[in-house]
């Protein structure tokens, strides 16, 4: 596997679905959040910086295809990358996999800025930042 | 106020809350999808087409922005409309403001597709379903 | 309705239910959570006390009784009492009930303690907050 | 380990936790469902029985110990055994525990009843379903 990417697993239990039995929308967010999480897990470096506390990264738009339902039972596999790396925002690109047999659940991109914490105001994308993240860029997914 | 327009209305409180004091990310589609039952317990007509059986808008994409954050004790307003018909497809447009001074927390569109649940299947939005829906679009938020 | 007691209502929704169409047994306790943040939005002066931060109530255990399963579409009342004060901790009575019939849905008792929180440890139930909280003591559920 | 216990592990995630930056109480639920469905993932056999669908277990009360604040990054193990088994109903204990340092952060336990579901009633638990169950009884918690 390309070692930009990073992947998270987790089994579809009871409390994640709605009424109709499927995984609901809004729980996808949160799969999607961990998938994110184990990322940084990977990233101990990229972690750490971020650990310092003076700036963070801050989700300014989400978007997503549900494109197959997952039931219980279901494997899911999340899959995580930087897809993208501009001035003043970066992108992650995220699969949904059914284990067994592949199928795309769910594809998101989540679209990020640089928070200076302090000023509580978005930032260039700049030195030491920028330096970590832009070997980790992965435009396309690995078919 | 617009007759398109639905309006629902909830307190921020400590459990929509994540580890930053504020409303978490995934929340948002719950408050999201909360404005949309609420859209259809205003029309009648239209939830009781719906709740048939033979078909369902199914969600195939949610693309959000997260625009300012909302901490506890917050009163937000979600508001829900019908922003365009399509012969396969329709979309909802949604915007979370903050009650005191109107501030846009969050927006966003979803888009359906109108599923035959037998089949599982997407079907074009015809007859009485399409004109049920005809005269509720309003492409425009009203500011 | 006396005094001593707080009701908050919601209507139950798709993103509240699981795979088999009735509440999560998770959800329940945001449902009891709403009752409580209600509780004190309804009695200023307590809050106001809490607000200053040197102290909190900090759930210690929670005892909730299963009773009926709401659907989508049922409308909950839940309401919420402060039901015994001891020197060290105090119990919330909750109870969740079906509107239409008043039918009981779910039954709760949250015990807190106080915490000194710079000390992060529990203290007494003195003071101030002792005089705020002893008239609002209702050992029994009005029938 | 002994065979009557089974493990869960999860990593504290931001969307867990609330605006303290703990976990949330409701969240606890959806840790110990994961433990519970895991206790089933083990037990093939006692799954299988349950698939069929004709019986259910539900829960008709959950009493749970919060005694230690779980923070993001921390590894949580959930241990989940069956610890009593009556003639109409039967007890889940679970232990949250704190991997590093095996520090209790939470201790429930779950009673059940054996739903008849087509009577929607409670049955006796009784023949194949109570012999599958009583090898599985384990009072203690292993020390």
């Amino acid at each position: 596997m390309d070692s930009r990417l990073s992947t998270s697993r987790l089994r579809v239990r009871g409390y994640h679905l709605d009424g109709y039995g499927h995984v609901n929308n809004a729980r996808y967010l949160e799969f999607l959040e961990e998938g994110r999480w184990g990322y940084f897990d990977d990233r101990p470096g990229l972690a750490r910086r971020l650990s310092r506390g003076d700036v963070a990264f801050v989700a300014v738009n989400l978007n997503i295809d549900y494109r197959a339902a997952a039931v219980a039972g279901d494997d899911l596999e999340i899959r995580t990358r930087l897809s993208s790396l501009g001035g003043r925002s970066a992108r992650m690109g995220q699969e949904i996999r059914r284990v067994h047999d592949d199928a795309l659940v769910s594809a998101a991109t989540v679209t990020f800025v640089l928070l200076d914490v302090a000023a509580n105001q978005a930032v260039p994308i700049e030195d030491e930042i920028r330096e970590l993240l832009e070997p980790l860029v992965m435009e396309q997914t690995l078919a």
